[in-house]
């Protein structure tokens, strides 16, 4: 082979190597990047205000001031976690759960933020050709995971409180026919003001999705585990109370893994996650965290660590949270005001985002005219097929919009819903129009 | 199936999940917990004494001054990297080298440490069955990553002053008649103060390793990369002078990989590594650490990119040199006074540990006679067979040690290198007295 075939080949990269896509973030920035002007509803941060500058210095302040503990920040910790971070991550689940019994610090594992965690379940878990039971619509970067991977998707449907499960027993039957039942490995569900829908998933709903995957192991050959992921749990407008986590289902407990993050209700600029699992997979998934980078920074976790343990985390959250919620009321009256009543909208109550489908099919994509229309007002959105996963049982749906009001400013929200909303009524119209 | 099984099988883990074994340093631990009074030359730490708390704290008063720098270091940050972090290494790289083309910081990616990045870099490479060119012997979590994958090592010989070309060149002849030569993917080489052997490899043996890897490539059939791990180069002792990397092989460039990391010369417990990319795998890379983690903590990026251009980073890598000097000496001058002749070691010259090899063949695993002895004195190092791929082209070398200076204290030192000399001695006697 001559040289220059051999520098330019993909074909020496693994197969992951050689699948893996341009993910949608790419698409996002660079049109973000072309258009500095822009209103941007696309971005899932936390706003930049309300960063908690002066709560992090107090942290370190106290890490850092003897040599004994500020060295103990310094030097590397166990790789699992730190064993208090580990603590005060059990019990606040234990009391944010209010019931079921408590969750054994044993079971938890701290990571690089929640994204890791799912990163390290799929590892564990699936091979290529193997099929994860995700959310219509779903965390896209979840996607991505899968996608460089090899594995296959399966949209189960959601209802306002979460998951449906009777679509989840059509999607296992469905799996049987075609033979692919014991490549099924687990159901993957965003659980609190879900990222992309902002959608809260009651106790039942998670309950009965359990009990669907227990009735269904036999037949699959073996566990079917419920990925419980809570990473916007702690970001709900003040007063909206919420439902447990799977973790107080006390007779499925051995079929839940659950990840959050301590990054987006604190600072995403640290990064730290956790996850609890079951017997089954923790000693492999400590296995595979100690191969990605033998532990999560200790300064980091000490940081959460000192933080929870003082209050300052939760006075934070308590802080923040009408500033969210004030936001995403923005979003929502802008909504009600600019889109025509046929957009199918979820409400925000929490998280950092919502979803919006578009009335007679409009796509969305970023090369449908809907798109370009939109970017050429001004307005960026996370365009809804990116959080679909490809499922042969159901065509693509092509018409949904992430709409984040987290990190933009409320003018800005206000400005770009209007913006979205008249390019809506336009194709709208010209929708209608065809169709009379 | 009856639900027991269903929950005790590990046969619905993935295949790595299923084939990843116990880590070395899992048993390491077990043993240092077993007897906390046990002198440890096993831990391959940096010194608790000379962590960077001032350092740090100067640091972290400069990022959280001004809300606005502050809030950027608490906000997410590129998946890439920090912009000014990655200008900083590739100047730096390029400083190091002090020849060659200069670095270029788009080729450049932050990590959570370089183990981050070597995990990613198999993924970007390497299927299960592929195979991996390692140094005999090598960095042992290396090999947990690999066998956790499923990707075969062959070893090729070192010189004291690094890998031996010819070596290399017999390696690949029998990979070519083993028909295996095409899934061979690239050299990993540990370049400066090597863990486990302390050796620094000439800037002339990187050059030939390399045009042998390239001469190969035509009957490979794809590029052969050259993986330099340079994550020890800046624990060097004083005035010892360092070889370029090869990055300052400009011929060569498109085929170098170079990671290293600010974490071991500076506070283990922050963790940021860095690597430099050939373009043929740099967007592949960003993809796949855009689905671990969608960027190194961005905190953790500031403290370093103002530890670098403040100068402190530099005055307290030079300010700690010294010490590690004077705790590798005592390890030198321990091993002369103590260990017989017979024994083989390597010299520290810098890193964290060196090497010694036993006469007689005498085995060093954590089952055989010598750990037991040495073990029941109070002495713990790492066998070296850890630290060995399994290569059916060799006899797996089962007399080596790790010894590591780095954490342990200089009476430490000498007394475990005394207890150790003890049990090789009676060993050593024994077998002499066998064979007459």
């Amino acid at each position: 082979m001559p040289a220059a075939d051999i520098h330019d080949s993909r074909g020496h990269l693994s197969a992951l190597g050689q699948r893996i896509r341009v993910p949608p973030i790419t698409w996002l920035m660079s049109q973000a990047l072309r258009r500095p002007e822009m209103v941007s509803l696309a971005a899932g941060f936390t706003d930049n205000e309300f960063l908690p500058v002066e709560e992090v210095r107090a942290v370190l302040d106290r890490i850092l001031v003897g040599q004994d503990r500020a060295r103990r920040a310094l030097q590397y910790g166990p790789g699992s976690g730190d064993d208090r971070l580990r603590e005060l991550t059990a019990a606040r689940l234990g009391s944010l759960d209010g019931k079921g019994p408590p969750v054994d610090p044993d079971s938890v594992l701290i990571t690089n933020g929640s994204q890791q965690f799912l990163y390290m379940a799929v590892e564990a878990l699936c091979d290529e050709g193997d099929v994860i039971l995700v959310e219509d619509p779903t965390y896209f970067v979840f996607l991505s995971i899968m996608q460089s991977r090899g594995i296959l998707g399966r949209g189960v449907a959601m209802e306002p409180d979460g998951l449906c499960a009777s679509s989840l027993e059509c999607v296992l039957e469905r799996l049987e026919r075609e033979g692919m039942l014991p490549r099924v490995k687990f159901l993957y569900s965003v659980t609190y003001f879900q990222n992309p829908t902002g959608r809260t998933t009651s106790l039942e709903r998670k309950r009965r999705a359990l009990e669907v995957l227990r009735r269904w192991e036999p037949r699959v050959g073996h566990p079917l585990y419920y990925l419980e992921d809570v990473a916007y749990r702690e970001l709900g407008f003040p007063e909206f109370a919420l439902p447990p986590s799977s973790l107080a289902l006390e007779e499925h407990r051995d079929r839940v893994i659950l990840t959050g993050t301590y990054s987006k209700p604190f600072a995403t600029g640290i990064r730290v996650g956790f996850a609890s699992l079951p017997p089954s997979l923790l000693d492999v998934v400590r296995r595979i965290k100690g191969n990605h980078d033998f532990g999560t920074s200790n300064l980091l976790q000490q940081i959460l660590a000192e933080a929870l343990e003082s209050g300052i985390y939760d006075r934070h959250i308590s802080g923040t949270a009408p500033h969210y919620r004030q936001k995403g009321e923005v979003m929502n009256r802008a909504i009600a005001e600019h889109f025509p009543s046929a957009v199918r909208v979820t409400r925000a109550q929490g998280g950092l985002c919502l979803w919006a489908s578009l009335p007679g099919r409009i796509p969305t994509g970023p090369d449908s005219s809907f798109c370009r229309q939109a970017l050429d007002r001004g307005v960026l959105y996370v365009p809804g097929e990116y959080a679909f996963c490809s499922d042969p049982g159901r065509p693509m749906p092509l018409s949904g919009m992430r709409l984040c009001f987290g990190s933009a400013e409320p003018g800005d929200i206000e400005t770009g819903i209007g913006l979205l909303g008249g390019v809506i009524r336009e194709q709208y119209e010209e929708e209608i129009a065809a169709i009379v």
